[in-house]
């Protein structure tokens, strides 16, 4: 793709700064972080963040700390999440939890929370440190809600709101940072931050479809993962919408998506929807918010960088993993 | 105490403002920050920097938001703490973990953390934030370190770097940070720093005194826990260093704390250093530490609030609890 020759060096810059984040601790740490960092990430974030930042001519060193402290705050929230979800593999590769005991990847977690903390202020930015904060506020919120309340909850509204939470929240933060700090106008930052948000919901609703389109292999856990687990996603929601009479709609309308008779259909139910025009009904809903999010960045003036953004958007939908 | 009078109004609107963290959450969590907020802690942060505060005349709605930073960011590491330690109780109420799972616990810490983040964010203090992001990566590094590298770990210098890190960081930066929103100038910025540094490691050592010292109904745990547990802390050093030659200097000299032989002895040896002269000689250390923070104090002309922290210096190594 084009964008990786346009931020190939910065991306490098990134890279190094976080690796040396735990430069000096203790060797177990330091060992886990590269782990952690190893373990092939898509580091879609910090690319985002350094196109933004370099069509708004972002100070250089500002901006790849950016980058890098939006990296360390969603990988803090993997090492939580795969100890919460009780995860041995992320990406085909062991998780911490997987290796340690579950204390060492709290604490791990908590340091590199600490580090993307560290690295937002070093960007001396307060708007940028508020919006981190809030995000961080936000992904952990989202997560709680999802643990005590998402269960068999079908509801669309929640839906939104928690993948605003869980995905779309960080999205928006790597854009509205990148231009805060290039000091843009208040209209450039307004349609960044309408890009992050627009190209986050995509990109968890894609997320959402390939948990039940994608093969095993590639995205590394069984089809509908989500559902199996009692967690109701938008290719769940369209497909029963538009199905009330269903006899398996009982199971989500009713908060039954936990019983033995449900367990019994899941396969049956997956595959429904898997084959069904419900998957294509929510890649549209997708394609909206990517249309939404071209359109704001097409106010911006055309550039190389405005090309790899409009690349970058249309991969989000357009992935296999 | 006097500096209760002085910061009691001040102390209400911290503790409105930690309640308020949760507002519009979900209302399990909700409740967690009720049961954590209400759990009884001494508030000896949040009071220290408002003093500071308001002897330096700090703006009122900053210092507030300060105090109730430093208390969250505290908050959050007492309840990752409770679940990597196992601990059901703390100051006599069960802890978060004894009622929920690991996941929600960690979720309910990451949240604490997002929140002191905020608030600290809502300082628009650069410097504020930047000591706020190192302290965390410092208590949190401690832990590692405790946890990895700690156990039978005799040595003097690593011990004070632990205590640094646990404990004397954050008090360091409730001084040293509500000097800065004061806008005082670098001297007055650097005496507040030392005073929080001085009497955040006397605060600790005096707490591996009460270790051994206190009682296990008032400390709530029994007598030479961190020592069961292989931690070895201040008055265990200066017991063995006093006696070289002591059979069971061997123990700890070898990094055999934890061999069948020393669970044997492990009563005796508590209770020789509980009667050694080795309790004696801690406590003259930790006088020693709150000297030298009295010496920094004192570089600040004299007001009510300078003789209040005083009065919690010398509370600082008094204190059964």
């Amino acid at each position: 793709m084009m964008y990786t020759r346009l931020v190939q060096d910065d991306l490098s810059l990134v890279e190094n700064l976080m690796h040396r984040q735990a430069l000096g601790e203790n060797k177990d740490l330091r060992n886990a972080l590269e782990i952690i960092l190893s373990s092939g990430g898509k580091r879609i974030r910090p690319v985002i963040t350094l196109l933004v930042g370099n069509m708004l001519n972002a100070p250089k060193p500002q901006l790849i700390t950016l980058a890098a402290s939006m990296e360390m705050l969603h990988t803090g929230t993997l090492v939580h999440d795969d100890l919460i979800d009780g995860s041995l593999l992320r990406r085909g590769h062991p998780t911490l939890n997987a290796k340690w005991s579950p204390g060492a990847t709290v604490l791990t977690g908590d340091f590199v929370f600490a580090k993307a903390a560290e690295l937002i202020s070093d960007t001396h930015s307060v708007s940028a440190v508020n919006m981190f904060a809030k995000t961080l506020g936000e992904i952990t919120s989202g997560e709680i809600t999802q643990f005590f309340e998402s269960k068999c909850n079908f509801n669309r509204d929640d839906y939104y709101e928690r993948i605003y939470k869980k995905t779309a929240s960080l999205f928006r933060t790597c854009c509205c940072a990148a231009a805060i700090i290039s000091s843009a106008d208040d209209e450039t930052i307004s349609s960044m931050c309408t890009f992050g948000y627009e190209i986050g919901m995509a990109f968890q609703i894609l997320d959402d479809i390939l948990d039940f389109t994608g093969e095993e292999m590639t995205i590394g856990k069984p089809v509908g993962n989500d559902l199996r687990s009692g967690l109701i996603t938008l290719p769940v929601i369209n497909y029963f919408e538009n199905r009330p009479d269903d006899p398996d709609a009982q199971f989500f309308l009713n908060g039954k998506c936990d019983t033995f008779e449900f367990i019994n259909r899941i396969d049956t139910i997956i595959d429904s929807i898997k084959n069904s025009e419900a998957i294509s009904q929510s890649m549209k809903e997708a394609e909206t918010f990517i249309a939404r999010a071209l359109d704001a960045l097409h106010r911006q003036p055309a550039s190389e960088e405005r090309d790899a953004l409009e690349e970058i958007s249309v991969y989000i939908i357009q992935r296999k993993i």
